[in-house]
């Protein structure tokens, strides 16, 4: 290949959403049939019906894969964010933060069609959050919106394994990792969530065989992948089926594999309390891709995935607050 | 006076705001020639360029009185809220948030004008705030929008002084306090900050003099008022002014004033660390308007407006979270 050399580290290709937070009860969940922790993907009408019972919320920006792009960038890493919102106030939201901290975003917002995507999260008092996701735009994304040049300036793509839940979005999925493997760039795939990974599981056992390269996902998406109940049984299946795996075990920590090499990573302590768990499996892969594009090694990579993490389930909401780069060396020693 | 019993404590009439918080340094303020702390209206062109600077933010509901009206609810109070938004998305977010706080808000969206106002707010490592206010569809409120039947329904109109900023919104400040004397019920105003006090000084003072029956103000605003640097000298004036003074001075506690009746109430003990000291003063005035509405001595409307202050002081945002009910009576014996 003759490609000029990337100028990013990463680009996440992935859900433009906003997320709206708000605390209720667990009754709240049985009354509107929501299953606890897992992510529904919801119609406009119910999406209107949900919102208008919620009580007052909070609104961020998020997405899985926008969310880890922050965390790149947190870091001092080159990111970049392909995603799609429309030109609504939301929209401006989402634009906004994710510039602002340092993503390259330039995906053209829909001038027609349904409006920005958003994630409403309902908080209980356990601290689990229930999401419901009504893609709107984001569910536009194309393949024209993921070109070979695009592709070709990062090191690595990262793609949200939701996207598989539009036809559209998944072809754009498929175009970028054509694209990557065309210019000698790495493909890193997230599986998203165990219900995610239960629908598409034939496309994503093909996937990881044949067009990943590094596989992030946390205990119950391998146990899904692989149909199996037990950690060690998915470990096994996994070795050897992708290049590198990153997979997280919430307090437990996580297991790298890249071939024979393997790394038992303990969490990293929290500062404070833990106050929302939600977006630490994006956090752990902003620091692991960080890591990996910037040389080091994949018990390093893990550990600055564990930090990133901690920090994030200290905060409410998703993204990094403060600098990542600035509590890294402690863990690269 | 044959006027049929108020079926609400009290109604509200200020901006309908979204607040856009972020965090930045003191470098940021002096960049964008911001004032700490202070209160600042910005036009359509620099709202735009300001929220462009500004880093990733959270968007959350808010205005003065609107946040002391969820106060109300919040202790089990009857409220209703007056104020314009733009039929767009954050005049969506500001409605469900409102309604689902349990206050009535029934003011019709505009279909045309400009968008929903928001209010743009850069906290500093000091955990000052500081704010420029885009009005927006806010500056849209008329005489119409208060209609003498509205007005009667509240025991209390309680008037934001920002609304002296915009000529339409001050007609129709004029016109609710004119329906709630001819209905026999109590007016109240915030004086809203220092720099909106020397603004609009004669106004308020002949306000005080003639139409308030409550007035609420914090030391600076009230020293602003009478063109005083001290408090007690401020005290002195405001004695036999209006009929009710309630006068916060952060943490040295508050005075209520009536006729002769002074009541010196220090702070409620905050749960935890201060995290953001926005939000007290209005959650202040919704103690003492839920205990004055609801049959209580000054003594304790002090109590739960200091209440309401620490509750609100404990988290970010300008609202109270969880039920300010549960906790009342602890100040109530």
């Amino acid at each position: 290949m003759s490609e000029p050399s990337p100028t990013l580290d990463v680009i996440g290709i992935g859900n433009a959403l906003v997320d709206v937070l708000c605390h209720e009860t667990d009754a709240f969940l049985t009354e509107h049939n929501l299953v606890k922790g897992s992510m529904a993907l919801i119609d406009t009408e119910r999406a209107s019906s949900l919102y208008d019972d919620m009580g007052p919320a909070t609104e961020m920006s998020g997405g899985s894969v926008a969310n880890t792009m922050v965390g790149v960038a947190s870091f001092g890493g080159k990111a970049g964010f392909v995603g799609r919102v429309r030109d609504d106030e939301l929209g401006d939201v989402f634009a906004h933060d994710i510039r602002r901290s340092g993503v390259q975003f330039e995906t053209e917002p829909a001038t027609s069609g349904p409006p920005t995507g958003r994630c409403l999260i309902v908080v209980t008092p356990d601290a689990e959050r229930t999401l419901s996701t009504y893609l709107g735009a984001a569910a536009e994304i194309r393949p024209s919106d993921v070109s070979a040049a695009l592709i070709a300036s990062a090191q690595v793509i990262y793609l949200e394994g939701y996207l598989f839940d539009q036809p559209v979005a998944k072809e754009a999925f498929r175009a970028a990792a054509r694209h990557a493997h065309d210019a000698g760039r790495r493909v890193a795939l997230t599986l998203s969530d165990g219900f995610c990974v239960d629908r598409h599981r034939d496309d994503f056992l093909s996937l990881v065989e044949h067009d990943v390269d590094i596989l992030f996902a946390n205990e119950s998406e391998i146990c899904a992948l692989y149909e199996v109940d037990d950690f060690d049984a998915a470990l096994q299946h996994v070795t050897h089926h992708c290049e590198i795996a990153a997979l997280t075990r919430s307090a437990k920590g996580s297991v790298v594999l890249r071939g024979d090499e393997v790394h038992v990573i303990d969490v990293h302590p929290v500062p404070g309390a833990v106050v929302d768990s939600t977006g630490a499996g994006d956090a752990y892969a902003a620091g692991f891709l960080y890591g990996f594009t910037n040389g080091h090694d994949f018990g390093r990579c893990g550990r600055l995935g564990s930090l990133a993490a901690s920090q994030v389930i200290s905060h409410l909401g998703g993204r990094p607050e403060g600098s990542l780069a600035e509590l890294a060396p402690s863990v690269l020693q």
